[in-house]
């Protein structure tokens, strides 16, 4: 099945946003075993949308749309689609319902504009929007199957696997691709590549590639045959040998954030936590917290980012704040063990460190930070060194953070 | 000036990487004065190169092209822009005397295959890389100027800031566009668009879009004029009728994210700031602690998710919390309060709130978020519901918390 993806939108043809869809659906695609032939962008305007649609039609069975589904004047996509099927815009029941009741449940009234979002070419299908108010569509046009989707992503991307994949699974003749991610922590890219080694040899089946995004490399394997299942052999066989290799430098092998990998220890372990933070300034609360039901485990956070918070709020005793100064291992021990008293948490977390761009020295330059967990096995901590903008050093100080909680469940630190 | 944007290469086609030199391109492209009509991604395939390469001059004079040039069997650009040309592939002397320093200062020695990357189309002119080992080139096609960059990011922003960009700057003749971003809170993206009105009408110059990301909209207007000065001053314009009308709803007018607008206003009103959290779970904190040098005006922060910590560290009466429990208007008073005194901060804020997925009821349901600040002219609380997921009703929350510091320090709550 050749497939070709259109974006449609103004705002991605100038580069004000890059096409992160395009990407998600052509990777999506692979793994569900269709080849995509071709990308494009075009800018909302209806004689250049149609002009697009009609070309993507020409060399592909699928084509997948995204954009221009939204309530206001610019958004032309449903016009296009429904010229181009020479019929009329209708709206659809179902949508409209699904409107209303988006609108209902933020006690709001949909304006008479929003209504627009739920109309669509007659004939065509409705794609329900779990997400959002635009209203997606599949149509037929000169035997191509098309299939529009809104340009929020969230949207897209659940419309997408919602209501896309099950109508294009019954077209896919089983085989194809099979696909697993670990995602790794505490290396660099090279350094993993140079592990990896044979694995990632170019023309290799299945096909191993790397790609790292805030400290945290994901590593991807690929296989490919006219059979599934030996397709997801190749693919296990492969897993097993990186685990071998990495260890316990594998996070999760299905995916899950690092966040919810904590979370779940904790559970399985019926921990409790608490967090001392000031460099990273509510980051690691805020990364654990995202998790739901982790009300049970997390207790409290304290963002000491004044001395006279980590003092008057986690004890920590003035004399080591004095001696060894705030960012330093023994401030940090005693903000860990400060905070595990004060929330009687059976863990004590910490951070405190130089986030910069200013406040560095020669002695403790910028990136540098502190880190101490405490439990009823100790104190332990820990000082690294940790590159690039303000933003990267605490994206990194606290996943370097939530690794050591990681690490201390599973005893190996 | 038209131009379109061609992007070689399996990778991106089949969605492993995002294309991002796209946006980039466009994006300088449209600041130096040009419209960019359309992207397009092609697999490295001789004749789809081709046909694409034919496309895209067939609507623009520019086309920029990327990707293709590396040098091994798969990267075939140069071959297929030769038989566009009907010409043959030459090696460019001085891409070949500069590959060969490229690899002397490396202490190495092209391999023969690396020469290829020296060969340009005959007639061409050679775009050296000062970055890498792939040569460029600037070639005309039927009347377009086709200008032919590696797909490595650093190497194609290298090449065409210092190569192309001198060469486009002949054909602009002054003028361009002019384009200014307003950032927007506290209103839907339809109810945005109704309120502009005739401003976002289809075809009008200046053009007034809208884009809605984590509940901020920007709201982009683009004039475009012969005279670079007349396109300012259209947009300018536009820019006090928006004013007019969304008056504080509008954060900022330089893009200036919210955190930092209210950062910079702490800072014009010499007031510092501790935060109380709950549902938010230190995300309010988090983004304020993005600002470089906020430890002036930030203090501390408590993530309270226990109601043990609502009591002890911010001293929240239980009794409140018995009454009306902890997602209350008088809970959220007692904490805003409670984070003031601790920390000795001239504003206390506070957030308690139903995040969900778990945990709603008919009265409080999921979204249902309760904010209060305090300062020496009072305690102000305010509720309010938002919609989807958890971490949209967290960030939502976060936002709206930021925008009521923001609204307080101007006198307008």
């Amino acid at each position: 099945m050749n497939a070709q993806i259109v974006s449609i939108g103004n705002e991605v043809v100038a580069g004000v946003i890059a096409d992160t869809n395009a990407a998600y659906l052509a990777a999506r695609m692979e793994d569900l075993g269709a080849t995509v032939v071709a990308h494009r962008a075009v800018r909302d305007l209806e004689n250049e949308v149609m002009a697009a649609l009609t070309a993507a039609c020409d060399s592909a069975e699928v084509v997948l749309v995204t954009g221009g589904l939204g309530p206001t004047l610019d958004d032309l996509t449903r016009e296009a689609a429904a010229k181009l099927a020479g019929v009329e815009l209708v709206e659809d029941e179902r949508a409209a319902e699904m409107l209303r009741s988006f609108f209902a449940a933020r006690n709001r009234v949909p304006h008479p504009v929003n209504l627009k979002q739920a109309a669509i070419p007659q004939d065509a299908t409705c794609l329900p929007n779990r997400e959002g108010t635009a209203a997606g569509f599949a149509m037929e046009y000169q035997g191509a199957k098309l299939f529009f989707m809104p340009g929020v992503p969230r949207e897209m991307k659940a419309m997408f696997e919602d209501e896309v994949v099950p109508r294009l699974r019954e077209r896919l003749t089983g085989g194809g691709n099979f696909r697993r991610t670990l995602l790794v922590i505490g290396m660099g890219e090279s350094d993993l590549g140079a592990k990896l080694g044979d694995l990632m040899q170019r023309g290799r089946n299945p096909e191993v590639g790397t790609m790292v995004h805030g400290g945290i490399i994901a590593v991807r394997i690929i296989g490919r045959d006219k059979d599934a299942r030996a397709a997801q052999e190749k693919v296990e066989a492969d897993v097993r040998r990186i685990r071998e290799i990495l260890g316990h430098s594998i996070i999760s092998e299905d995916e899950s954030p690092l966040p919810f990998v904590v979370a779940k220890l904790l559970e399985e372990n019926a921990r409790t936590i608490a967090l001392a933070e000031s460099c990273t300034g509510g980051l690691i609360c805020a990364m654990i917290t995202d998790v739901p039901g982790i009300s049970r485990f997390f207790l409290e956070g304290v963002v000491a980012y004044s001395n006279d918070a980590k003092v008057e709020i986690l004890g920590v005793p003035e004399a080591i704040l004095e001696k060894h100064g705030s960012v330093s291992a023994e401030a940090a021990k005693a903000m860990a063990r400060g905070i595990r008293n004060r929330a009687g948490a059976d863990i004590g977390l910490s951070v405190t460190g130089i986030a910069g761009p200013g406040g560095g020295t020669p002695q403790k330059p910028v990136g540098m930070v502190c880190f101490a967990l405490a439990d009823d096995r100790g104190v332990i901590a820990r000082e690294e060194r940790f590159g690039g903008s303000r933003t990267d050093i605490r994206d990194r100080a606290a996943k370097y953070a939530l690794n050591l909680v990681r690490l201390r469940l599973l005893g190996v630190v």
